[in-house]
This record gives structure tokens, C-alpha cells and sequence, in this order.
């Protein structure tokens, strides 16, 4: 596996523990400032729709699991195929929402080296 | 617009113009031979399994309207995300069911420089 391969997947693993940890900061800092999310039956939308959507699921616990099937590193860019499993459970406690499948998603190299989420297309049913 | 965005769109325009046609060869001959589909609740699929699905749906015309709304070039790659309708109607008279939504596609330039669709993930609903 190339170094590119490993700091990809490290860019997921922390976009993973970070969104289950409730820490939103650290999730922002992990795509790009033009990011752009594409989901099923919605308009896409950017960092601060996905601030704001993240803001209003405070009482729900998020967690996933990612298990990239194929990573593409293209210079100083990259596509990743994903399969992900998310959770979603209550806080005050209830059931358990599982979603599961696919994502698209276009990773950006910085000048300092980082790898941020620049476009994701989520297939998640 | 670079030449290389012109060339993409064309590709596009020419799936869309081979797919209402029914010209099943000339819509294979526009993607790569290890194409990966992807869409929301199946797992992804390849080019066999696109030609099945085509075939089986000879009895229904398809026509589809294309405007990318952004094409990135990254060397012998791109993405583009592109807004997509979709019109399916039964060739022996019916109702016509619409489909609409966003695609994020990869594109590969092959060493001839056409640009042939190599990942799909169709969000359309």
C-alpha cells in the first residue's frame, strides 16, 4: 500500500472517530472549504449546510464503520469507493438506525500534505 | 472551455444520443472495460451486468437530458457532476416515468485521448 493509500485511509479512520466523538470541528477540518455532498433526492450541499445539519442531530449518537474498496490516487487527487455501515442511535436511548452501501468520494491533496473530502456522492439506503 | 472539457461533454452528449437510440455497442464503446456502477440499495456493478440490464429493457424507450454542472480535469482523469433527467416510456404506448438527479462520474483518457466513463455513482431518484 502507498503512503498516499495509508494517509487516505487515516483521513477517513479520523472523519470516522470524529463524527462519532460529536466533534463537529474536526470533521470540518477534514474537507476542503468547496466541498460538496450529493446525496439521493436532495440538492447538493457544502460545509456549512453539513455544519448545520450535524448541529441539529446533537442527540443522536453517529457511528460508522468504512471499509474502502478502492482507493485511486491521481496526483495530487484521488477517488475512494467506500463501503460504509452507519449507525444512528438516540442518546436518550431508542432504537438503533442502521444505513448501509456505497460512496463516491473525491480526495484533494494540499501544498502542507493533507488529504480533505473535496466531493462525495452517498448511495447510503 | 479547455479542449479536454469539450471532449468530455461530447462523450456525454453521445451516450445520451446512443442510449435513446437503443445502440447498446456504441454506449459500451464510451466506457472502460473495468467500469464500476453505482447505485443507491444494489451492490456495484460492472459492464456485463449494464448490457444485461440494457438488453432486458429493449421494450422501453429512454431519453435522457444532460447538463454537467461542473467538469475538473486532473491529468489523464476527470470528475464531473452532472445533473441528469431521465424519461422512460414503454415503446407499445404508456405512461412516462421520470427520473431526476445528480451523477458523479470519473472519467479515463484512454492513450488514443478519448475520454471513456470508468465510475458512476447515480443518485438519481
Amino acid at each position: 500500500m502507498s503512503a498516499d493509500d495509508q494517509a487516505i485511509r487515516q483521513a477517513i479512520d479520523r472523519w470516522m472517530k470524529a463524527s462519532a466523538a460529536g466533534d463537529l470541528d474536526a470533521v470540518l477540518s477534514l474537507m476542503t472549504d468547496d466541498v460538496v455532498f450529493m446525496t439521493p433526492g436532495r440538492e447538493p450541499f457544502g460545509k456549512n449546510q453539513f455544519a448545520e445539519s450535524s448541529r441539529a442531530m446533537t442527540a443522536l449518537k453517529v457511528e460508522g464503520e468504512s471499509n474502502p474498496v478502492e482507493i485511486k490516487v491521481l496526483g495530487d487527487w484521488a477517488y475512494v469507493r467506500n463501503h460504509i455501515t452507519v449507525k444512528v442511535t438516540p442518546k436518550a436511548g431508542g432504537e438503533t438506525r442502521t444505513r448501509t452501501g456505497y460512496t463516491l468520494t473525491i480526495f484533494s491533496r494540499q501544498p502542507d500534505g493533507r488529504w480533505l473530502l473535496a466531493r462525495d456522492a452517498n448511495l447510503l439506503t
